[in-house]
C-alpha cells in the first residue's frame, strides 16, 4: 500500500517531449562498411532532428550492420511525408534495406485462439489499458469456446472451424477476413493449428506465435509432457515469428521458471501459462514499438 | 503452434484421484518435539487415509514445528464433520495450533483497487478461467475509474471514495459490505490507500497486498521512482499479508526482473506491472490452496 | 563493506546440534502404499531419534514413494553399526530400495578435465574452503595442460592421453587408478571425452557431468555455437548423472542466463562458464549431502 | 561430454580482427545536444576508423548524453599517441568529459580480503585463466588467514592488521604499498573493514566492493541474518563502486537467487557466496573492459 501518487497510465515518452510529440523510427540493415553511423547521424543532424534513441549492431560473421534510430519530428526540417524520399539517396549509397514508421501509427492486430483463454485475456486487457499501442478488431478461433470472452471486450469473434479437409478453405476465408479488417499483425495466442506455408507467406514477419517451451527444447506437440518426462529443472516459453518451418522461426523473446520433481504435468501447465502470457505480451509490444529487426533466422531486439 | 492436445483447463489433481475426490488439508504448528510426524501420520493411517501431500518444516531457532498434510476423504474412516473432533486429542497432546479445511471449499474474495487495472484484470480473468478456486463477488475502489471493467466481468463494483476526514466512515461502510457479501479474503490489487490497524485486525492474515518493489528495498511511496533514482540493476515485486506496520507483513512471494540504465521510470513501471500481476496471482493461489503457514513475521510456503 | 562479524566458514548444521553431532541419512523408494510415513516415523520415534529433516515425494503416475529422512544419532537407541539391521524388517515389509549413510562420512572424488580450467579451479577451491565435504585425491586428464593447477593445490594429476585406438586401454588404466585411490565419485568437469558404457557401468549414478547447454536443447557438440546460430535469448548449463546414452542421464541441476544479439559465440562461452561452474558445484554438493534420489530417468532433489 | 572442439581460452575479439588487433575505447559524457553522434562518428570516419562497438545513452531528466565508442587502431589515420590530441577540439566543442584507453592496456589490480576466501580464489583463478585482462600483483588483508592461498597463486600477500587505533596508520601503509605496486584498481573481495573517506578519495571510481545483499535492502552488517529475519524469498548480491557513504556507491551489477523457509542463515550464506563470486567477477570484468560510465550516483553499463 502507499499513498496515491501515480495518476493512471502514462505514455512511455521522454520527459522533454511534449504530450503529442511524434517521432520517426528508422530500422535499417546493410553490408557493414565505414561511414554508416556518420552517414545516418549526419542526415538527421542536417535537418535539425533531435535523436531520442539510437542503437546499432554489427554481426561480424555475416558482415551485416543493423540500426534503429528514433528522432522527434517536431523541429525536423523535412515534412513527414517526405522523410523517406530524403533518406532514399543515403539508403541507396549504402545498399540498405530499411523501413520508416511514425510513432502515432496504430497497427491493427488479430488474435488467433483455440480453447485456452489466458493469452487472449491478457492481450485484450493490455490493449484496453493502453499498454499495447494497437487496435484489436478481431479474434479468430477454430472453436466457439472463447466467443463470450471476446464479446465481454466488445471484439468481433470469428469462429472458423477447421478440419483436415476444410483447411485450405478455412484459411482462404480467414485471409479474406483479415484483409477486410485491414489487419497488420497476427498473434497466435495458443492457437492450436499449424498455419500453411502459403498463409505464412502472406504475412511475412507479421505472425507472432507463443510456443510453450524453451525452444529449441521440446518443439512440437505437448511440450510440458515432454519436459515432465525428461525431468528438467527449468521450463520456458518462447515467442517467435512464424515461418514455413514449424517452431523454427526467429526467436523474439524467451523466459523461464524453475520447477522441481514436485510439479506434475498440470503444475507445469499452470506455471507455464504465466510465462506464455508475459513472454507473448512482451514480444507483441516489442514488435509494435518497432524494436525488432529480423535478419536471417535471428532477431536483433533493440530495447 | 501444435496439434491440439490439451483439452481446456484441468483441475490440479493427482491422476489416481477420481474427478470429484475431496481432500482434507491440515495445517498445524507447535513446539518441536519427538513423535510429531509419527503422531500425525499414525492418525491418518489408523483410519485408512491416503496421504497425497505431506510436508513439514522445523525452525530450529524458534523450536517450532510446522506441517501441512493432505489426504483423501474418500475411504477415510471418519466422516468429514467429525475429522476435527477426532484430531483434537492429538492436537492437545502436542499443543498444536491447527486448522482443517476441505478441498471443495470455495472462498469468497474481494478485490480492492484504485485506478490501475492490471492486477484486477488479471485476477478476474484467472477466476473466470478457473485458475483460482474462489468466487469474487465484489470489487471495492476509492475511485470510479474501473467500474466498467468490473461490469464487463459481471462483478459488483462498490465505489467508496475516501478522504482524510471520511476514512473511518468509509472503512466502516466497507467492513459492513464485506460482511454482507461474506468475504473471506481481501486482495489489495494496487489499492492506493493505507488501511487502518482496526481494519487489518478484522481480517488477520486474510488481507494480501502487492507492493511494487523488492521489499524491504523501497518500502513506502513511489518505489519505482526510488529504484530509478538509486540505479538498481534489478527490480522486484512483493506479495505479503497486511499487518499493522506498513509494508512489514509476512512475505508470501517475490519475483524480480533485470533492468538497465536504458529503462526510464515509465519503463520500470511497465516492467513492474507484469511482476505485480504474476506475483500477486501466485500469492492468492497459494493462500486459496492452503499452502501458507504464517508464524511470527514470516511465512512457510509448502509448494 | 561491513564490520567483521562472520567468523570464517561454518558447518551447515542445525543450531540445536552440538559441534560434532553426527546424523543418519536414510534415502528410500518403494511402491506407494498406506502407512509408509507412519512406519518410518515410528521407527525413528521408537528409538528416541530426533528428526532434523524429512521430506518425501509421491510420483502418482509411477505409483512410487520416495523419502529422505535425517535424524541425530546422539540419543538414538540403536548403535550406528546396527541401524541398518534394525531398519531391515521395515524395508522388507514395504519392499523398499534404501541406503543409509552417516553425516561424518567423507567421500573421495576424482575430477576429470581436459584443457579448460574453470570448473576444476572452482571445485578444488571449494573443497579447500570446506564448502564441499569431500576429499579430492586425484585429477585425471587427457591433456597435460592443467597439471600445474593441480600441483598448486597439491593434488595428484594423472595425465592419461587417449586416442581412438588407445581408448579401451586408457579407460582400463583409469579404472585401476580410481580403484587404487578408492574413489567414490567422478566429476567430469568439462572433460571432453565420451566415456564408454562399460566405464559408466562401473560407477552407476556416481559420475556427474556438466553439459554446457540447457538440455535437452543443444545436446552433443559445440552447444554455444548451436545456441548462437539459433538466436536464443537465454542460454543454460545442465549437471546430470552420466548414463550409457550421451547427454540423456538424469538431470540434477540446471540454470540459465539471459543473452542477446550483442553476444558473440565467445561471449556465450564466457557467460556460460560461470553457469557451468556454479551448476556443477551445486550438483556435486547435493550428491555429497545425499540430497538426490534417482528413479527412472529422473531425479528427486530434496533440498 | 562432447568431442573436444574448443581449444582453450579465446580472446574476446571480433572475428574480422587479426590476432593482435588493438582498439581504441572512448568513453564520454556531456550535456545532451544535437549533432553529438554525428560529431563523434564523423571524427572516426574522417580518419578511416572502423567502429566495432558503439553505444550511447541519453538521460533525459539530467539532459546528459553518454557514449562508448570502440574502433580499430589498425588503418586509423592518427597514431595512437596523437588520438587524444586530435579528439580534443570535438570534446571542447561539446563540453565533454572523456577518457581514452587502448585495448592492450593491462591494468594492475589489488585484491583486499579478510578471512573469507571464495571471491579471492575466484578472482585469482580467473586472472590466471586469462578471463580477466589484468595483473594482480598484490593481495592485502587485515588477517593472516589467506596468506597460503595467495602463495599458492604466487601473489604477494600483505598482512596489514588494523584496529580502531591503528586505522589511519594502516591505511597510510596500505596506500604507500599500492603506489609502490602501481595499482590501478582495488577490489574489496569480502574485505570486512570500512575504508576511510580519505582512502576512497585517492581511488575515485577505482574501488569495487561486493555487498552480500540486494542493495538497498539490507545495507550494513550481517545482511544474511537480516534477510533470514525478514523472511524474504529471494536474496542477492551487489557490486558497486565505493564512495564516502557506506553501501551507497554507484551500483555496477546485481544478481539474485531464490530461497525459502527451508534455508537457514547458513544456507543463505552458502547460496550467497556463489552470487558474490559471480557478481563481483562480472563487475571487475566490466570495469577492465571499460564498459562502465559513472554519472551522479549511477552507472551506465555498455554491454
Amino acid at each position: 500500500m502507499e499513498k496515491e501518487t501515480i495518476a493512471g497510465r502514462r505514455r512511455r515518452r521522454e520527459p522533454s517531449m511534449g504530450p503529442n510529440a511524434v517521432t520517426a523510427v528508422l530500422l535499417l540493415s546493410c553490408p557493414d562498411q565505414k561511414g554508416l553511423v556518420a552517414g545516418v547521424a549526419d542526415f538527421i543532424y542536417r535537418y535539425g532532428g533531435n535523436i531520442i534513441h539510437a542503437d546499432q549492431h554489427t554481426d561480424p560473421e555475416e558482415g551485416t550492420f543493423l540500426q534503429r534510430v528514433e528522432w522527434e519530428l517536431n523541429g525536423f526540417g523535412v515534412p513527414r511525408n517526405e522523410v523517406g524520399g530524403e533518406f532514399e539517396p543515403i539508403a541507396r549509397r549504402f545498399d540498405m534495406s530499411w523501413s520508416l514508421q511514425f510513432s502515432d501509427h496504430v497497427a491493427r492486430t488479430a488474435v488467433f485462439v483455440s480453447k485456452q483463454a489466458h493469452c487472449m485475456y491478457d492481450l485484450l486487457a493490455r490493449q484496453r489499458m493502453g499498454e499495447l499501442q494497437t487496435e484489436i478488431p478481431l479474434v479468430v478461433s477454430n472453436h466457439e469456446t472463447l466467443g463470450p470472452v471476446a464479446e465481454s471486450f466488445g471484439v468481433e469473434y470469428a469462429h472458423l472451424p477447421v478440419t483436415r479437409e476444410t483447411k485450405a478453405e478455412q484459411e482462404a476465408k480467414t485471409l479474406a477476413l483479415l484483409e477486410e479488417r485491414r489487419v497488420d499483425l497476427i498473434v497466435l495466442a495458443r492457437y492450436m493449428q499449424i498455419v500453411s506455408d502459403d498463409f505464412v507467406s502472406r504475412y511475412p514477419r507479421r505472425i507472432i506465435n507463443i510456443h510453450h517451451s524453451f525452444l529449441p527444447a521440446f518443439a512440437g506437440a505437448r511440450p510440458y509432457h515432454q519436459a515432465h518426462e525428461r525431468g528438467v529443472k527449468i521450463i520456458g516459453a518462447t515467442a517467435h515469428y512464424v515461418t514455413a518451418e514449424l517452431d523454427q522461426g526467429p526467436i523474439i523473446e524467451q523466459d523461464v521458471v524453475r520447477v522441481s520433481h514436485r510439479d506434475s504435468v498440470a503444475d507445469l501447465i499452470r506455471k507455464g501459462r504465466d510465462l506464455e502470457m508475459v513472454v507473448l505480451a512482451r514480444a507483441v509490444d516489442l514488435h509494435l514499438r518497432r524494436r525488432i529487426l529480423v535478419y536471417g533466422s535471428k532477431t536483433v531486439v533493440f530495447n
